[in-house]
């Protein structure tokens, strides 16, 4: 388990990280970690390791893009003083591309992407005990889809600068592919973008699994 | 993996168990399943054996004793014709002889409960794949608490049924008391019954466990 | 312009046709119609042809599936009596396939959905002075999609139905293909299958084209 | 068709333009467009045309005179740099000198209403590809009515401007007047002013006319 | 002033004699008569005459044509057993014609409307110690106007009846019409059916007026 | 009628005065006006002189004393205007008296209350053309009740300012008085304060009376 | 102390009695109990005598005479098997006769009230171990006011009764006024009949100290 | 009875001080003390001392830390200018410790409580003619419960404070520990924190007993 004793971990995003988390910070009493791959992956870390302490903070929002990220990245993650954050964008800078063609002022392409995402990766690293960094999905089996087409474009950027930095990564597209090969996407998601509780068991395994954590401990 | 291809999984209890599921019964769409541990069951189990197709229905009901069980159990447990069930109840059973200590119609009493919980089992198991016994439990590390006590002899009762019938059984006061060993009961449950998203990983594992739920399988 | 003056036309359907019509029947003041297809299309009709008199009639409920237009289809079709009829059913026959495949029951395969067509075509076309057959769509362009597939195989049902009796038929499937040229699904649907108002009027346009309904009259 | 590819088309106005648009500004996702003649007019455009790729936005405000368009033309016009603009305004310019007489600061007079629009006319005309004047329409076909015969001094006063400008004209009461042939005007407006679906059809089809739709494309 | 100490006066109709009436019946505490003109008839009888205890019931129901009105008869005014009894219908009898032209089964034809009223005054009027006949009315002042010229011949029915019978009679559109010289229909009512309480009060005016009350008494 | 044409009335006053008039100023569309006294004041000018286009104003506050209207009086009086003003004030002033005996800030005493009623009326008379002086009151027969009693030293208070500067003058007290010889104070008011409809009616008819309506005009 | 361990105490009346308690029995959690002076009771009881494990239930309905408790009496005193007993009913039986004097079925006159009183206190006696009986009483000093006066003659039957059949009575007429003549009537209930906590702590108090609540015990 | 004629009593506190109190202050009219402790205290105050007419105000607020306290103190407290002073804080200082492990800026630890309590207690006094400091408490009869143990130990720190500037003093928790030898702590608050109605006649109880309030007084 790479998380260590009284770490910290905040893990940012958009909706899908989002799902209904308080404001102004997602975390402590009355499910103000949201109810998504955030809340399961504290619970699930809360309950196997109780000796740890983890403290798991979820600052996603909703209809986020690189751009957002960028502009609350002091007070939203440096000022919130992280051991360990996650990454998780990219989603809504490709959706706007395809469900509103003709507002161009709001599609993030894909240079702009990845140069914001690398400067945001670069400034913060030092500061960190770990980073993941978790590329956007559709969830859709069809690499030829147009907007699968331009994710996977997204999500490799990611990768790339997982790779010059030496964090961890995640490939959550791959993590969805594994499932849709036996279930059709809208058993999922209904919009193959925001997943329901099985979809978000998909990125809480991936997550967990990037950082060591033990399923069987103390059972 | 005990859990077979295709095969229902129906899993009945109190508040716990129910956790805002749908009516008349907790599967499908938009979180029908509810958003406790049934709801964690059921998103690992897809997320992680989607080529099995395991159907999972959750028909708890809050505020439930094994009475009202024994009442709805045609409608809510035979005629729903489950391969696998989950038991879970005796919280209210308890509960109501120390929060309403003067209202005695509401105690159902250990005598009656291992009754009616063993007619249950003894009734249904014939027509089962596989049954899972749960121990009712309260969040309170203290065994000498009056509350705590009652409740362990309520599971201990749940131990000497599924022990006589040979099903599978999960002490999930014992798996709570591991947690509690570093967290206050506050941390899990404000008021040491029903818990937040933490207490209900707690039950998911423990259930997960004894259906032989492979976790890394496929990461 | 086929529909005679004074003429009742009843349209049947499930969500798609349904768009918040009012209960018991989806006819006139207050948004009645619904804020569909069908809504569009009294909306033209009443415009263009203020002298006919057309009443148009909104008996869509969302979630039907043929079956469900089977059980209603006295009160909801024949007590109504319709001078002109449209259908458009099976998104949802097919749909809980894709989205709920464990919940084999809610499933309405192509031999029953065919079948039940067929026969509210057959015992209802003689009351009528005309009847249209819509085919259901998925808004997905790639013809090899799991549902979308599927989708095509009950539309081909309706073809055949509709040659068999000769009646009115519209592929809406390939009404939307047109568009998909051009728009990614995202454009007209959250969820590939209840549009915007750009998809409606795709419909609405669909509809008019084959009942003969000249738009420039009158300008 | 007038309107080219990847044109913008600012449509602004009063509550009969509004309809529920969304804020800031009207366009996109979740009906933000509004639901009354902008939406169809949209909805007709995209569905007919998808490979234009036409922006058209919605920034009409309930209970808006001439006055607040001026006060509002800046932030509400101009910066959104519209290729076309519409402009539909008056109705409350009248309607408050009959329904709140007493009310004198609230109305705006001939003279007052001529000179500010030809002020907003004359000083954005250089900036746009194409305008679109649409006279205020009163649904009342007695034109010695009080209201409807002050209405139809206004539409004059549109007139005037449209022929010194040479800009796009639409007679909206003329279009109301031919359907009033044949329906009373209660079947189209509760109060005479705010249209029902038929009624905002009947301003969509004017509009669409004016910019040389072509309603049979593609069908 | 006719109505006599400790009588009670029954005042049935459509919603504008219902107003926000309580159910079942509308008299008593809590503002139950409702806001229209029947509670300023209440109003002003009260603060007049306290020493008449005169009391008055409103049973107008929203909607109402005279069929409704025969339906609930027994219930709603022969069974409150009243001294003294008003009646307002016809308004959506005439209504109906024009705002749901094609919904041709909701229209009360005149023919009908006549013989429906007079079988209730005919049948009631021996149990009553008075009856007050008021027509129904449209704030129109154009007598050319459809709708407004088939009320008239509504109104006309009433009064034949209220002349064959020797009952009270109250032209109401009459009273409208001398306001209506001074004022738009507009300032009255937004749809020229629903008086805001300018309206009211000149049906009140004119109900008083009817039964002898004197303004000045006690002043 | 001593109210003219094109003139403005401006009532001012406590929660009697509000009746859920709206904000900022109560007049206009919509039952701006407000459900008391002063709304039937309206309606009956409105009904009974449509000639005279008076304009009638509602600024009243809830829970206002004098000490409340001194403060908001530039905004709310003098900025608006008005021709003709009534002030009916002090029911707060002394019932904090009764009902917060603690709460002793809260209590307008007599010297000051009648100080800053005789300031208001000084500085404001010269600008009207009519001013109406209403007594605060108490629906309660019994003089000796302490309440009651305070009340009336106030309402003598509100009488020897119109004597001084001879306005019009209302004893309301005296309006309640002569009805509640008839009828118990809890058939006008729950509290003894908040008059009903019928309570509302003793006020408009003082007040009408006052300004020399006549009721019979036109009937 | 008078009532026993473990007894049952139930406690009937009207709104004063009920005071949002839950249905259909006001007892146990979430203030099932109510808010008034049961709750009061219940509260102090429980702290006061931990161990005699009292049971008390609010019965009381909102706008009960003792009319309406005859017609509920087997259902919701006699099934409920109360050791205990109190009554407090006589308020609405009085106040209809002063709020609404023109609904006279509405009022329960002294006769009727005391025959009808006295039959269930006679029937129920000898089931009971306790009974306590409450005047009615309306808080207001003056014993000449004419509800006052009336509601001081139901008190008089009370008294009678208790007399009679030699049961516990607690004159709250009397508790009031000691507190009136220090306080207004309105410091203590808005509309003299529904006390605010003080006044429910008058007749707590009183109540208390009839079944010999010692205060003083444990402190 | 300690507190005099008129005597202003402020009682300061978290949310069980608060219980839904109204803001800015709780005091006066429609509950606005809040239904907790302090209503308890000012019913009984005033229903038995009504002569004395002390005046209470609650300005309890949930959630509050001593720090919060300290914050607030100028306008909450000395902006009040209270006679009497009561002080209840420490619930969430120890709380936050054991519900949110890991958000340890919440935790406010002894030292730092038992320093601002003084210095809060050391400033106020002079300016006081009482104060009266009670302890935190937490519903739970095990002294080893590690919550239990905390919170007596804040509760020792108070108990040091009263006897340095010896101030009234009331141990809560010795006077919830008394009602726990015969209830168990489900039968006062849920989560041993929120005392019902049962729960808050115990805090009342002990202060009222520690100002000298004689419950006999006047019965």
């Amino acid at each position: 388990m790479r998380i260590g004793k009284n770490e910290k971990l905040v893990m940012i995003g958009d909706s899908i990280t989002d799902c209904e988390r308080a404001r102004p910070v997602g975390e402590g009493l009355f499910n103000a970690i949201g109810r998504g791959y955030v809340g399961v992956v504290d619970a699930l870390l809360t309950s196997t390791y109780p000796e740890l302490g983890i403290r798991v903070v979820n600052i996603g929002t909703s209809g986020n893009t690189v751009r957002d990220l960028e502009a609350r990245w002091q007070t939203d993650v440096l000022d919130l003083k992280p051991d360990w954050l996650s990454i998780m964008i990219g989603t809504n800078d490709v959706w706007r591309q395809f469900d509103s063609p003709t507002m161009r002022e709001s599609h993030v392409l894909l240079e702009e992407y990845e140069e914001k995402l690398e400067a945001l990766v670069a400034s913060t690293l030092p500061r960190l005990k770990g980073l993941v960094l978790m590329t956007p999905f559709f969830i859709e089996p069809n690499p030829n889809d147009r907007m699968r087409a331009q994710m996977d474009l997204y999500g490799a950027a990611v990768k790339r600068i997982a790779a010059k930095y030496d964090t961890l990564f995640i490939d959550t597209q791959e993590a969805f592919n594994r499932v849709l090969e036996h279930l059709y996407s809208g058993t999922l998601a209904w919009d193959r973008v925001h997943p329901n509780q099985a979809g978000h068991a998909v990125l809480a395994r991936a997550f967990l699994q990037s950082v060591g954590y033990e399923y069987a401990k103390g059972l």
